[in-house]
Parts: C-alpha cells; sequence; structure tokens
C-alpha cells in the first residue's frame, strides 16, 4: 500500500515535449460583450460568420502548407481589420477626440519574442506594426506618434485618418455621448449599448506543425476614451502572451480589468505551475478572477498539444477554431 | 501507514490569513546596472546612501504610524523622484529627440486596484499620477499629452520642461549618440557606460499594519529612447504588482525583457500557483528566466508577512530595507 502510494505521488509531470504526432490549430475572435440574439438580424450574423469563417481559413491554410503561426496569426487578423464589422483597423471605434488611438501586440512562444504599439493612428494593419516592433526595433512597445513614423519606415500600408471614420462608429460615439451629458436618464437598452461599446477587439492564436505557438490582439478600445487611454490589448501578460511550454492566448473584454488581472499570463501561469488545463486555467481566470473583480469580456487559446479554449462571461463572443483536420466552428453567442 | 500518508497528503496549504502579529515593512530600489566600486567616488556613493535612506525613512514613518501602504509608497518615491541622483522625476534620462517620457505604474494589493502613466512630459510626480489614474479615472492606463492633461486636471505639480533637464543627463545623452553614431569603435569602458544608460528606475514596496500591499515604479526609461518606446516600470505585471495574497514587486532592469518576462506577476504567480517564497520566486525569475533569456535587471519584493526580496543578476543594486523594528538596511552592490 505504502508503495503504491509512493509511486502514485511521485509520477512524473506530464512531459512538456512535442506531441508525438505534430499538430496545428487556430482559434479567432472578434470581441465579446452584450451580443444578444434579440438584437441581431439574420443578415447581420451571417456578415460576421462569414467574415470570421474567411479570416480563420486564411490562416489556416497557412499552417497546413507548414507555414509559421506567426504569419498565420498575421494574415489571419489581416482580414479581421480589414473588415469594417470588427473594432480594430478599418472598423475601430473613435476616441472622445473624434480620433482613431489603435493598440495592438504580438508575442512568439519560441524565445518569447514580443512587440506591441498602442495609441497609433495611421497604420492600417496595426498587427503588423506590433510585429514589425518585435522584429525590427531594439523595443517591445512603441506608442502614439512615435509608433505612426516607426511604421512608417518599416514600409507599412500608411492610410489618411478619412479611411478608418465608418458612419457606425461616428454614431456610436454620438450616443455614448449622449448618454454621458445626461447619465442617470439612460434607458437599460441604452445603458447595454453604451456598455457594449467597451468591446470588439479581435485576436488569434495559433500553433504550427514546428510546435511554435502565438498570439496577436488588434483593437480601436473603447469607443469615447480620453486621455490616449491605453487597454489590454497591446499589453504582454494582458491581453496577449504565448509561450511554447503552455498556450497562446488573445483576449477581449473590458480592459482595465483585464489589465489588473494580468489575463494572458495567468492562464499560462495556472498551466505551467499547476498543472491545469488550457479550458480549466481560461475559465477559472474569466469567471473568478475577473468575473470576481465585475470585470467581463473572454479568452480563445491553444496550448502545445492543440487543446483549445474559448471562454466568457459576457453573452456572446465572436469567435471561430479551425482543427488540422479542417473541423470549422464558428460560434457567436455563448450557449451554442 | 495509510491513514499517516493521507494525513500528510491532505494537509492544509499554508493559511493565507493576517499573520498573527501584524507587522508591516518596507523595501526601495534606486534601479540595477553596472554599478561597480572602481566606478564610485566615496561621495557619490554617500550621496546615493543617503537619499536612499532619507527616503525610505519617510515611508517607514508612515507605516509606524498606522498609516497606508499606499501613502508610504507614494511619498517614499517622491523623494526619490525629486533626486537628480534616479532616473525617475527630476534626473529623468533625455529621449534620442532631448524630450522627457516619463513612466509610472502602481498597484494596491486588497483589491488589485491599479494605476500608469506614460510618455508624460510635465508631471512632477509621476507615481501620483499613476494613483490618480487609478483613483479618479475608470481608466488604468493613460499616455502622452492625454495623461499630461488628466493630472493636471487632478491637481497635481506640473512643472516646465527644463525642470527635468540636468547637466548629467544631457551629457549621457550626447556620449550615448556619439557612440551610436560610430558604433564598432566603442571602446569597452563606454559601452559599458552606455548599457548602463538603460538602467536607474526607482520604485518602493510596501506591507502595512492592516496586511495591505502596495507597488509602485517611476522611470524616465532608457536613454536616447526613440519612437515613444514604453517600458517595463509602467506596464501593470511587468515592472509593478501587488496582491494581498502574495506579495508586492517593483522591478529595474532592461525593460524589454521584462516585459517580455512579465516579470511582477510571475514572481507572485511561483508564489500563488508554487507555494515558492517570495525569495525564491524572485531568484528564479530574475536569475532563471530573464538571466536566460539575456536580460538583466532586478526586483525588490515584500510578501503578506513582511519577507523581503531584493533580487539582481547586475553587478549593483541601489537598495533599502526597513523592518517594523526600525532595521534600515542600505546597500549599493550585489556583494555587499
Amino acid at each position: 500500500m505504502l508503495s503504491l502510494l509512493l509511486t502514485f505521488s511521485c509520477q512524473q509531470p506530464v512531459k512538456k515535449e512535442q506531441p508525438q504526432e505534430p499538430t496545428f490549430g487556430i482559434v479567432i475572435h472578434g470581441g465579446a460583450g452584450t451580443i444578444l440574439r434579440a438584437n441581431m438580424t439574420p443578415e447581420t450574423e451571417s456578415a460576421y460568420r462569414k467574415v470570421l469563417a474567411e479570416a480563420i481559413k486564411v490562416g489556416h491554410a497557412i499552417l497546413k502548407n507548414g507555414g509559421s503561426s506567426q504569419e498565420a496569426v498575421e494574415k489571419t487578423i489581416h482580414v479581421m481589420e480589414d473588415s469594417p464589422l470588427f473594432n480594430a483597423g478599418k472598423g475601430a471605434v473613435l476616441t472622445a477626440d473624434e480620433t482613431i488611438e489603435l493598440d495592438a501586440s504580438f508575442m512568439h512562444g519560441a524565445q518569447l519574442d514580443a512587440g506591441a504599439i498602442s495609441g497609433v493612428r495611421t497604420i492600417k494593419h496595426p498587427i503588423s506594426a506590433a510585429i514589425k516592433v518585435m522584429e525590427n526595433s531594439p523595443h517591445v512597445m512603441l506608442s502614439g506618434a512615435g509608433a505612426d513614423a516607426f511604421a512608417a519606415s518599416q514600409g507599412l500600408d500608411i492610410v489618411e485618418p478619412e479611411y478608418f471614420y465608418t458612419e457606425r462608429r461616428i454614431n456610436a460615439l454620438k450616443r455614448v455621448k449622449e448618454a454621458e451629458s445626461k447619465e442617470k436618464e439612460t434607458s437599460s437598452l441604452e445603458a447595454e449599448f453604451i456598455k457594449h461599446q467597451r468591446y470588439g477587439t479581435v485576436g488569434c492564436v495559433a500553433l504550427d506543425l514546428k510546435g511554435n505557438l502565438a498570439a496577436g490582439t488588434s483593437t480601436g478600445g473603447m469607443t469615447n476614451k480620453k486621455w490616449n487611454r491605453i487597454g489590454d490589448a497591446p499589453i504582454i501578460g494582458a491581453g496577449t502572451y504565448a509561450n511554447n511550454a503552455t498556450c497562446a492566448i488573445s483576449a477581449t473584454g473590458w480592459g482595465e480589468f483585464f489589465i489588473r488581472s494580468v489575463v494572458a499570463h495567468d492562464i499560462s501561469a495556472l498551466m505551467e505551475y499547476k498543472g491545469l488545463s488550457i479550458q480549466e486555467a481560461a475559465h477559472t481566470v474569466i469567471h473568478d478572477k475577473v468575473g470576481g473583480m465585475g470585470g467581463d469580456g473572454g479568452v480563445v487559446g491553444i496550448d502545445w498539444k492543440g487543446n483549445v479554449a474559448m471562454e466568457m462571461n459576457t453573452p456572446g463572443m465572436y469567435r471561430a477554431h479551425m482543427d488540422a483536420v479542417g473541423n470549422l466552428n464558428v460560434k457567436i453567442y455563448k450557449d451554442e
């Protein structure tokens, strides 16, 4: 009995080597929040599902052909940054000053290399700027006009501010400002709308056939944000984290809570130090930690074995997963 | 035998409640780096020791009188921000554009509240701006001109840019720029000087009699920094972290590595999830993780029981510790 117990208690931890059969996979999100069937027309719903499928297939094809998780994440996010549906790139929300301030970050799991930019105004694909910071600057994080200048020096696509102004976001800013000015009179429906304007980040995590994990996140931040606010999306450890020993995570939600909870790194730490699965770790952090503090949002993640997590404590999160076999799962509501 | 083993394996984890006897303590740093006896005159050395002692006594008196760890951290950092010796506030280094861009962050361990500012140019005490962001804005992190405007709206001390220009930092920028322009011809002594210009952040962590932990960090960043670079100091989880269940941490060093390693949160996670002591956790992160990647620097930390860590993988770190009894320990070199 004694030897049995000792054998049991001395068993080796799960081997953190390559899985025997190399595999790959990709997961994306297009923001979490108050996404309810009641507020969605069939047309809108199918428009979201279409872009999510289109985006993830781009990354999946790269991975299937032996391409890197870095390229898969970058190119997949480009599709979402180019769509006016998501709060990133083209569809970014407006600040209180009616400007655009884009944040993005990228992390590679092999050497823990990372790059991030915050508050840029002229870059068509912020995720690519984050990657260039990682690859071609001695820094991890650049901000404001400096980050715009660096991106321009790297030959990235630069656009005029007008590129980002969409009618939907101009109207959203107006509604939020009006609600703020009369505050207490806001109807609960309007309050839900306002709350929803906090969300909409896009993100992608991928595992490639070489066992490399990568994570990227891109956002316009919060509608009506002030004082050059920085959310969790460009913060390595909060909105984005990747480590080949554990997982790749991209977060979306009420950024302030995600920074304070160091969400992406905490999921990795729970896996590395406590042996939790990616699903258990993501569940703990989103529900017990972020939720316990009163915050909301979600994450997508993939671990070094290809297991995935799509966890949220909001009514919905635009998301999709595609595995090595090619099974595609596109979801919007929590309960589907 | 079986019941003995079961009893043993089922024992409760260390109780994370208040220690039986309330205690308090405070630890500070004034930057880690190539701090060598050979390069230090007795006068310089004693000037550093004097300000470190002066600063920590301010916080210690607050804690001794039942004041909060938040106030102790803020007021202690003010002393270092007011000194031209440290790379924070008054003594901040210059950017490549010969401007000042100050970063700071603060975190409170009770509710995991946090505030941070990056790239501000007019605030005399950046740590107070970080605290105001936490207390009086809906955000955690503000940057650039927006953060300056917010600080001004809070009635904080605003100074003219000239306030920050010290001869020492103007000369340092010249030397770094000259060395950069001829690169390979740089002597090894000069290379050491250049390398040292990466460092000099100040920070403070404290435990008060109510069991609340707090951590703060303030810096001018890297000499000759470009593109509105953001280092680890204003990043919650990287340069600063506090959690009453574990510890309060403030980091200093080569910021890029500290961001990628999510240093401050990783130390807390190793304590929370693996049961490491604060010293073991700080040692692991600074030596194995940051050091393993080729980065250098150090951290100071204090846990919920008053245990402290002052860990570095550089030849020196300006630092001091003062315990509840009033024992004061001021150190500069690693080997003292």
